[in-house]
């Protein structure tokens, strides 16, 4: 897990042994805060108030913060961890990777692990993941030809993983074979994922990009200066349906009606068969002070309403490729997702 | 023409008979200061920096600009303003309806006008815009069903036009006669168009609207919210692709896809016959620094860099109606195009 790629310097989260130390990623980029949480209660405050966020880095956290519950309690009966563990199962109702890694250490807690095997699965989760990132880079590269550019949006890079990252990963892997040649991102608003987060990661780890309006993607499509859209998830629906940041769709379907074509990148863990399809997922809203101010200043006049939901679906049909650890699915449908994913 | 719509208070400007006042739409919402144009060369700076915007409108000030040349001149001899002139044709270089009404006025200097009928030449300007958007208006808002939503982009209202505006126009028609049920807008990265103009606008007239993040149109298509996505013009060529805001084409492509309906509104003096297809249009880049700040508050780190593009082209095939005061041309291709404009 130490074969880093030379793109790979930025890290959200740090395992200290008796702590999971945070990246704050709300106050990126104007400062580099870490803040150390010594019990099971920070790390899901941590998650809660977006200090971490990605749906895999979300997972990796409640993981270390399963082993500091267990850490405190003393001992690993399931018993003495039970309130800490509903702490974290609340603290992001919609990421699915934060219930897999949440199921995942229970079921070792369940067979008998102690504080020293728990901490050995959640350093496995975090191995894990970031060996599904090389491995989808690696798979999701190879569908870009040479000369091409790329288009992400959000942030799902090393800040959002393990490290390396999914959408982003596949990025890094298509600039160091040379295969990318011009990467655009979103800025992604309202939280500014992209102007805040992918532009500082990206820019730390020392690849070219430019930043373009959310809206500019139809432009980039249609002169060519795009052939790929490249993003996330936060969940994969059994007929390959995928929620994702809001705007996602909206740029899928830009992609479609000029040709250019959509990738989807995401562990497994991502995948959910027991959701038939995008129509049963809730889409979460958040605060509309969130569209109506920035940084605390208020841009639209007072008396004004927003509607701010923060996920959207991008049908199945909009998706060219759906990169995993476990292989890639082309024109995803209930047939070829079985295949790879029951 | 003061037979207004009770949702029609906001003004861009005010002509004062020797001077022209616009509203600094720079500072809206926050404060509504009114900037007092004595001569020509004070509109042309007017239109450049952005105190007043909106084809239509900049049009308008164009006009009482060639009065203010000639009232400042003392005779209305062609060479007497022709620096005046060229610094207002200077002025915004895309704005179709700019040369169209510097031109308007430029024929009636030719044909030998006073100051005082230079002036008429220029209140009839603004006035048959407002009639030509009460037109629109109502030819535009028979296309939509009652019960329907409809979204919008940047603003097209009365602050950017002479009163009642193209695209919003259209929607202050559907909202008076019941047909519209749903409004939502855009914040319109970068320039925040509709987060600071087109909210307080609406707001003003208490049309009821929510905003929305510009990424947000394929939830509300395919989510059934919205029906319609209302929008105006800088330019329209002799096959019906459309130049607009960034943006436009993005949530034209994606309201195609969920089986929503795109309309284009202006007036025909944004129709440009001469352009024979958007490929031939260059599109115009703007500073970096609007998308590397949000509302004047650095957000991406230094060293980031952006592409800024501020129109793009919608192609004709993804516009379902285009509204001019003329009539309706549905699917607009070069036949139906010339059909109305030649």
């Amino acid at each position: 897990m130490n074969e880093l790629s030379r793109h790979d310097h930025v890290r959200a989260l740090q395992w200290r042994g008796d702590s999971l130390a945070l990246l704050d990623q709300r106050k990126l980029p104007r400062e580099q805060a870490w803040i150390d949480c010594g019990d099971a209660g920070a790390v899901a405050r941590g998650i809660r108030d977006l200090v971490v966020r990605g749906a895999p880095a979300i997972g990796i956290a409640a993981a270390y913060g399963v082993v500091l519950a267990v850490q405190r309690a003393g001992h690993a009966a399931a018993d003495g961890v039970r309130a800490d563990l509903a702490a974290l199962r609340a603290s992001r109702p919609t990421a699915v990777n934060l219930f897999w890694a949440l199921d995942r250490m229970q079921r070792a807690i369940a067979g008998g692990a102690d504080a020293a095997a728990l901490e050995r699965e959640a350093r496995a989760i975090e191995s894990d993941d970031l060996a599904a990132n090389r491995r989808m880079g690696a798979l999701g590269a190879a569908l870009i030809a040479p000369g091409s550019g790329v288009l992400t949006h959000c942030n799902t890079g090393s800040l959002a993983t393990a490290g390396y990252g999914t959408a982003l990963g596949v990025i890094r892997a298509g600039v160091d074979q040379g295969r990318i040649a011009r990467v655009f991102h979103t800025e992604t608003r309202p939280w500014l994922q992209g102007a805040r987060l992918t532009a500082w990661e990206l820019h730390e780890d020392g690849i070219a990009a430019r930043m373009v309006a959310d809206s500019a993607g139809a432009h980039l499509f249609r002169t060519a200066q795009v052939q790929w859209l490249v993003v996330g998830a936060d969940r994969i629906c059994a007929n390959g349906d995928t929620a994702n940041k809001i705007g996602t769709c909206t740029l899928a379907a830009a992609a479609r009606h000029f040709g250019a074509r959509v990738m989807v990148v995401a562990p497994a863990s991502t995948v959910d068969m027991a959701s038939a399809s995008g129509d049963a997922i809730e889409i979460e809203e958040r605060d509309p002070r969130e569209l109506l101010e920035y940084a605390g200043t208020r841009v639209a006049p007072a008396g004004v309403a927003a509607y701010n939901p923060v996920f959207d679906i991008t049908p199945a049909a909009l998706i060219d490729a759906l990169v995993t650890e476990r292989g890639v699915v082309e024109r995803p449908d209930g047939s070829r997702m079985r295949a790879l994913f029951d």
